[in-house]
C-alpha cells in the first residue's frame, strides 16, 4: 500500500464496522420450531393432523401462466408475442395450446386429488377424469372465441370513447374480465371450482372486477371501467348486456329471519335479462329479475324485480314510500 | 439390484402407472383448424379479411417498460434503481432515457401504421410523424417532471398521514397514476390515443384509478386512496384539486331524447375550477362546471352546475325537491 | 400534425428506408441537462440540496420480495412454493426466513437512516436498532401466524361460497390484505411506518384493499370481496368483524369549523366493537363508535356512534331528521 | 450474389420500406412438412417407427441445475448463495437437497424408462427402482464430501500458485471437474449412464476436461490446468494421483489384428496406482499398468506398463529401440 | 426504544460505519471523458472517425438464441423443450422455426449493411438480399438434417462407449460442434462470413473443438472427445472421416521465403480423403492430401501428403530421417 | 360424470398410480446432520473452527457480473448493448461503470476481509484500502482500453483469416482472454489475487486459454485459436509476441535434486522477448529466455533458451544429443 494511500486512511478509525457487518443471529432454530408448533395446532384443529399437508394444491403462478397463453392462442395478433406474423399463426396456437392444456391437465389432477381427499375418498380416478375435462375444454375454445368476439364488439358499440375493436382488446380491462370469467365458468361447471376461482381472482386483482365463476353470462356482454363491480355465484345475466363501475350483482343477506347459516349453492343473486343497461353504482340484490330492457340508473339500491322496460333512477325510487332512497 | 432393494419394492403392483402417464392426444390439429376459422370468420365479418391481421399492434409489455424507465429517469434518486449513486445519476437518465425513447420510437411507428391501415391510407410518411412526435415528447419531459412536483407536494400537504414528500413518491397509488396521466395525456394530444390508453390502464390496473388520457388537469392535482376513481376523456380540471377514492367525472347518459349513437369526442364531462375538493364517492356528471372553491361532499350525486364557493352535501342536496338524494 | 411539425418535416428525403432507420437523435444532453436542472430546482425548494439525494431509500421491490417469501414462510404448504413436501417444510421455512430477515434488515437499515436525516440527527445508532427490530419481529411471527389463522377460519365460516379453508387462504384478496396489514402492522408500531406503508400498498394495489398499517385490527377479521375498502390509521376494530366491498372507515374532514390544517396523529377513525358486521358500500365517517354486535346496511352514511346491538339501513336512517339519507 | 438471386430481386419496388418491412413468408408449411419427413425417415431407419419418440428424455438443462445445487449443498458457505450465514447453513441444506433430490428423481424416471423401451422391455418398474437409486444416492452424499475434500486438499499441496484451500474449491476447473466426476460415478454405479455423462459432459464443456463417468478414482486426486484432459471408461486410478493438462488416459486402438468392431465394456484404458504424477501432455494408452509412485514426464508417448517407482521421460524413451519417441 | 434495548446497544460505538457507506466517488467524469477520448483516437486511427460507430454490428446473443431454437427445430424430440409430445412436434417446430428465421434475418441485415459500409457502398439492396439469404437458408435445414443423422450414425458406430443415437445427441460434444458448422457453412457460402463465425465461435467456447465455418466436411463425420481440434478454413474432408481430440488441420506458416503477409483466401489447408481416421493430437498442416482409408496415429507431425491406405504414426516415421519424429 | 366419460374409464385399475406419487421421504434429517458433521470435521481439521466459515467468500457470479459490463464499458458499441447509439455512449459507459465500480468494490472488500482473517488479523482496515483498490482501477481502465487496441490490432494483422477489427472484437476467443487478463493482472498488482484468479477462471473456462493473472504481458499481443494455451503465475512476455494453440509457458518442475516443496512466488516460468511467434503445441519449461524475435515452431519441447532470432524446429532439436526430440 502506497504512502499517498495510507495518508488518506489516517482519518478512519478502525474497529467498528464490525458491529454491524457481524452476521445476525435470528434465532431461526427456535422461530421455525415455533412456526411448526403453530401449523401442528392448525392442522389438528382442522381435522388434517395425519397426511393431508403433504400433498400438494394447484399454483396461482401456473393458472396465471395458462390463462396468459390462452389469451395468447385465442387472439393470437392481439395479445400473443409482439412480433408474430400470420404465417406462423398456427403453429404458434398450436404449440401454445399444447403447452397450455398439459399444464392445465397438471392442475386439474391436483386439484381432484385435493377434492377427493376433503371428501374421504381414494383420490385413484381423479386424474382419467381431469384428462376427460381438460379434453371437453379444449374442445370449447373455438365456441369460447365466437362468444368473447360478441363482447369485443358490444364493447366497441357501447363506448363513445373506443376507437377500434382492436384497442378494446388490447386496453379495456372490462375485456380482460370477461375472457377470464368465460374460461373461468368452463371450468366451474366442469368440476374444477378451486381452479375457476383462482383465474376470477386474477382477473380481479388486475381490473377490480369481481366475477364469481358460477356466474352465468349471455353473449355481447359490456363492463366499461369496471372497478368494484361485483357479480355473485348464482347471478344469471342475458344477452347484450351492459353495466358500468361499482355495480353490484349480489345477495340479499341480511333479512330478519334468517338463522344465521346461508344454504350453500342456494339462487340468492340477481337475474337480469337481454337487453338491460345498469349504471354505475348501483347495487342489486337478491334473487329478483330486472326485465328485458330495463335501464337501471346510476347509485341506485334495488331489492325487488322490475318489469321489462323499466327505467329506474333514484328520482323514481324517492317517490315510493320506505325506498332507501 | 440388490436383494434388499427388491424386498422393499415387493409391495408395489407393476402396470397402471401408465394409464396415466401416457401422453394424451389433444385433438390439436382440428382445435386449431377451428379456432382459425374463428378468425376468418371474425375478420371477414370486420371487413379485414386479407391482410390486416398480419402486421403488428403496439404491445402493452413495452408500454409497462417504457413507463418505468420513464418514472426512474424523472425521478431517479427515488424511483431509479435502488443502488444509484448521485455521483452517476446523469448517466442513469441518459442511458435511460435512450432506451425507454427508441423504444417509444417503435411504439409510436407501430401505432402510425395501424392507424393509417385503419383509414386505408398508406404507412408510408408514418414513421417520420414518430420520430418527431417521439423528440417532442422528449423536450417536455423537464417541465413535466415540474408539473410532477407540484403534485407531489399537493399530495404531501392535503394528507395529515403523510410523513414526507418522499414517502408520497415511494407509495401513493394517486401519485402513480398521476405521473401514468401527465405522460399519457402527452401522448395522447401528440397523436398516439392507442398508446396512451394502454398507459392508462396500466396505472388503473395498479391503482383502480381510471383516468382517461384525454382529461386536461392542472397542477398540484392529489387523488388520495384512490380506487374507484373514474374521470372522463372531456373532463377539465384546474389547479389544486383535491379528489378522493370512488369519486366519479363522468358522462350523463341516458338524457330521455338520446338516439342510442352519441357523438364521439362531444364535450360530455365535468370542468372542476381551481381549488375545489370532491370527497369519497360523488358522482359528478355531464358538461357541468364546479365553481373554483368549492366543496362536494361525500357519496353525493351531482348533475348540474354549481356556483364558486359552493359546499355541497347530501343534506343540502336532500332539500332540493327533486334532487336525488 | 400541425403546421410546425410538417414544416419540419420537409428537408426528408425521399428514400425513406434510411430515413428511419439511420439512428435518431433525441438531444439527450440537453434533456439530461434540463432534468438535473428540475432536480436541482426540487431540492432546494424542499431544503435538500446538499446531499440528501445521495443516500438510498427503501425500495419498494425488496419490500415486495420479503412480504412474499414470509406469506411462504408462514404457510409454506399453501402459499410456498408449489412442489414443497412436509419432510423438508422446516428446511424451506428456516432458509427462507433467514433470506427475509437479512434482507429486512438491509431496508429497516434504510429507512432508520432516512429518518434520522430527515430529523437532523446522525444516522450512526440506526443499524443497531435495525437489527432489534428486526428480531423482535422474527420472534413475533409465531404469534401472527395464529391470528391469520382465525382470519382464514372467520373467511371461511363468512362467506356460503367458499369450499375449504385452502381455498380461502389461496384465492381471498381479503385474505392477502389482511397478511399484508398484520405484518405491515408490526412494521409500523416498531417504528418502521414507510417500509410498514410500501407494505400496505403492495396490497392495496393487488387487491384494491386499503388499510392504513396504523390501524388496529381483532382477531378473525374478514373482508368479502374487497375492492374500495378503506380502513384509516387510527381506526380501532375489535374481534370476529366482517365487512365488504368498497366500506369505508374514514375520517370526517369537512366540520364547519376547521382551520385547514389537521393535527397529525390525532384519533380521528372510527371504533368497531367486537362482531360488527358492515354491508357494502357503507361509509363510516369520524372517531364514532359502532357497538359490539351491530349490522350497519350496504351504502348507508354514518358519522354519529350507534349502541351496542343497532341494526342500521337506510330505511332507518331516513326517518330521523337531517340524515344524509 | 449469384445469378439466381439477382434475378429473383427484380421485381422489388422503389418504395424500399416496405420492401423490408412487409413480413417475409418463409414457406413455413413447407419446410415444417420436408422436416417431418426428415424424421419420419430417421425413426423408420432406427426401427422406432412407431412411438419412441412420443416420449421424454433426460434435460440437459434439469441436470445442471441438479448439479450447481448439489454443490452448493456440499458446500454451502463456499459453492452456495453468497449472503449465506452459518446460522441458516443446515436449513438451506436441507432445502436445497430436497429440490435436488426431487428433479433427480424425475430425470432418473426419464432414463430408466427411455431404458426400458430401448430394451423392448415395460416401463413399469422403472419408477421404483429410481426412488431406490436416488435415496441411495443422498444417502452417499456425506461420504463424497469427505472424499472431495481429500481433493481440496491435494489440489492446495500440489500447486504452488494456491493461496488457500478456499481459492482451490472458488477456482480450480481440477476440481469442478472432479466434483461433477464423484456425482456422474455413482450415477453410472448406480444404473443411470445417461444421466452420468450428461454431467460428465456439462464439467468437459466448462473445463476440457473430459472424465468418463465410468473410470474409478481413489481420493486425494489433482488435476492441474485440465484443458485437454481425457480419461477413458474403464482406467483405474490410485490415491493421490496427480496429473496435468491434455494428459490422455486412453485406449489403444489401432493395433493390427482388430476386426474393427470393439467389444463394449472390455477394460481397455490404463491402471494408474497410488502416487503417481503425469506431467502435461502425456500420452497413456491400452489396458497397462504405471506401477505405485512413477512419475510420467510431458508428452511422452505410453503404451506399456512400467514397474513402480519409475521415472519415464522423453528422453528416457528415446533410448529404447522402437519407442514411440 | 425500550430500556431493555438501548441497554443491549450500550456496547456499539456510534459514528464510523459512515467511513464505508458514505458513498464513493468514482471521478466518473473523468474516466468516461477519458474513455471517450481512448475511442476517438482508436476511430481516428482506423479511418472510421465519421459515423461508423453509430451502426449496429451482430450480436453475439442473438446468435446464441438463434442457433439454440433451430436445434430444437431440428431435433424437437432430443434437443426441444423438455415437455414436447409427438402430437404438437410440427407446431413447435413452425413456431420455433419463424422466431429463428426472423431473428437470423435481422442479423444477417447487420452484417450486410455492416460490411457494405466496410466497402465504402451504400446499404440500401442490403436487405433484400439478406431475405433471400435467409429464404434459401430455410430451404435447406431440411436437407442439413439428414446430413446431420448420418453424423449422429457415425458418431455411435464409431465409439465403444456409446449406448443409444439419442445419449449421442444429447451429450456429444462433437456432435454440438457439427451441428454448428453445418449451419455456419451454409452462412459462410452464403455471403455472412461474420454471423457463421460467431457460430463458430460458440462452438468452440462450449466444446473447445474450433472448427473455421469455411471448412467443406462431407456426411458421418465424427470427432470424438474434441477437445483442442483445429480444422482451418480451406480445410476439405471427405464422407466418413473420423478424428480425435487435439488433432490439427492447420496452415504450414513458416516456410522460409514467406513474405509476411499471406494472400487471405488462398488453399492452404489440408484435403482428408474419404474414410480417413486421425488418432488424438496428430498435427496435419498445409494443403497437402491424405489419400482415401488412411490411418494417421496418435501425436503425429504431418506436412506432406500421403497416398490411399497408408497408416502413419511416429515410430514409422522416426525412421525416414530428417522427419519430425 | 357423464355416462360416457365413466365408460371411457373402465379400463383404468383404481389405485396403484399412489405407488409412486405419494412423496418420498429421503431422510434429510439424517442426511443435513452427516453434511454438518462432515463440514465439522473439515473446519477442525483446517484449523478454522470457531468462526470463518460465518464469513462470506466474494463470488464467482458476481465477478462474472463485473466483468461483462467492464468489457461493454471499455468496447461499448462492440460488446455493449445491441441498441446502443453514439449518442448515448457516454451516457452507457458512465452508469454501467458506476455499477461495476460499487459491486467490484463489494467483492474487494470481501477478498481484503477474507486474506486479513487467513493471516489472522482484524479486518477492519480493510475497507478504506478496498476504495483505494478500485479507484486506482477506474482511473487504470482508459489506459488499458489502449492497450487492448494494441492487441485487437495485432489479431487483425496477425490472421490470414480476419475480415476486420469488429471481427477479431466480436469473435476471437484469443482476445476474450487478453481483455480479461489485463483486468485481471490489474487486480492482482492491487493486491486482489483472488478476484483475479476468478477473473482468470472465466477466461479459461470459456475460451480454453489459462493464463494466471500473474504473468507480465506487453501490448499487441496475439493468441490464435488458442485452446489449451497455458501460461505461468511468473511468465515475461514483451511485445508483439503471437503464440498458437496449446503452447505451454510453464514451471520445469521435476528436476532431479527437488525437495517436493517448490518455494512459492519464486521466478519459474519462461521469459518471452519482444516479436517472438510460438507455434501450436509447443513446450517452453523454466525461467529461460527465448530472445527477440525468435520463432518457436509447432510440439516444439524446449527447456533451455535460446539466442534472439533463433528458429527452432522439432528437426534441428533432434540433433542435439539429449535433447527431448
Amino acid at each position: 500500500m502506497s504512502k499517498k494511500l495510507s495518508a488518506d486512511l489516517d482519518g478512519l478509525t478502525p474497529t467498528p464496522l464490525d458491529a454491524v457487518t457481524k452476521p445476525v443471529n435470528w434465532q431461526l432454530e427456535q422461530i421455525v420450531e415455533q412456526l411448526r408448533a403453530a401449523r401442528a395446532e392448525w392442522r389438528s384443529s382442522t381435522g388434517r393432523a395425519r397426511e393431508l399437508g403433504s400433498r400438494e394444491l394447484p399454483s396461482r403462478a401456473a393458472v396465471e401462466n395458462i390463462l396468459e397463453a390462452l389469451c395468447g392462442a385465442l387472439f393470437p395478433m392481439r395479445l400473443g408475442p409482439s412480433g408474430l406474423r400470420q404465417e406462423s399463426e398456427d403453429f404458434y396456437v398450436g404449440h401454445t395450446l399444447d403447452n397450455a392444456l398439459n399444464s392445465l391437465l397438471e392442475q386439474a389432477r391436483l386439484e381432484l386429488r385435493y377434492a377427493a381427499r376433503q371428501r374421504g375418498e381414494v383420490e385413484a380416478g381423479s386424474d382419467a377424469v381431469a384428462v376427460q375435462i381438460v379434453r371437453d375444454f379444449a374442445a370449447a375454445l373455438p365456441g369460447l372465441r365466437r362468444l368473447l368476439d360478441s363482447d369485443v364488439i358490444a364493447a366497441f358499440a357501447g363506448d363513445p370513447a373506443a376507437r377500434s375493436v382492436d384497442e378494446v382488446l388490447l386496453c379495456y380491462p372490462g375485456i380482460l374480465a370477461v375472457i377470464h370469467h368465460r374460461l373461468a365458468h368452463h371450468l366451474y361447471r366442469a368440476g374444477l371450482p378451486l381452479l375457476a376461482r383462482i383465474a376470477a381472482e386474477i382477473a380481479h386483482s388486475a381490473t377490480g372486477i369481481d366475477i364469481h365463476p358460477g356466474a352465468q353470462i349471455g353473449h355481447s356482454f359490456f363492463i366499461d371501467h369496471g372497478t368494484g363491480v361485483v357479480i355473485g355465484e348464482t347471478a344469471v345475466i342475458g344477452n347484450r348486456v351492459r353495466i358500468y363501475q361499482a355495480v353490484t350483482l349480489g345477495a340479499k343477506r341480511f333479512t330478519a329471519d334468517e338463522t344465521g347459516q346461508l344454504h350453500k349453492g342456494q339462487a340468492r343473486h340477481p337475474i337480469v335479462e337481454d337487453d338491460v343497461v345498469i349504471y354505475a353504482g348501483a347495487t342489486i340484490l337478491g334473487r329478483i329479475t330486472l326485465g328485458k330492457g330495463s335501464t337501471i340508473g346510476g347509485n341506485v339500491w334495488l331489492t325487488r324485480s322490475v318489469p321489462p322496460g323499466s327505467n329506474v333512477t333514484q328520482a323514481t325510487l324517492q317517490h315510493q314510500p320506505g325506498s332507501p332512497g
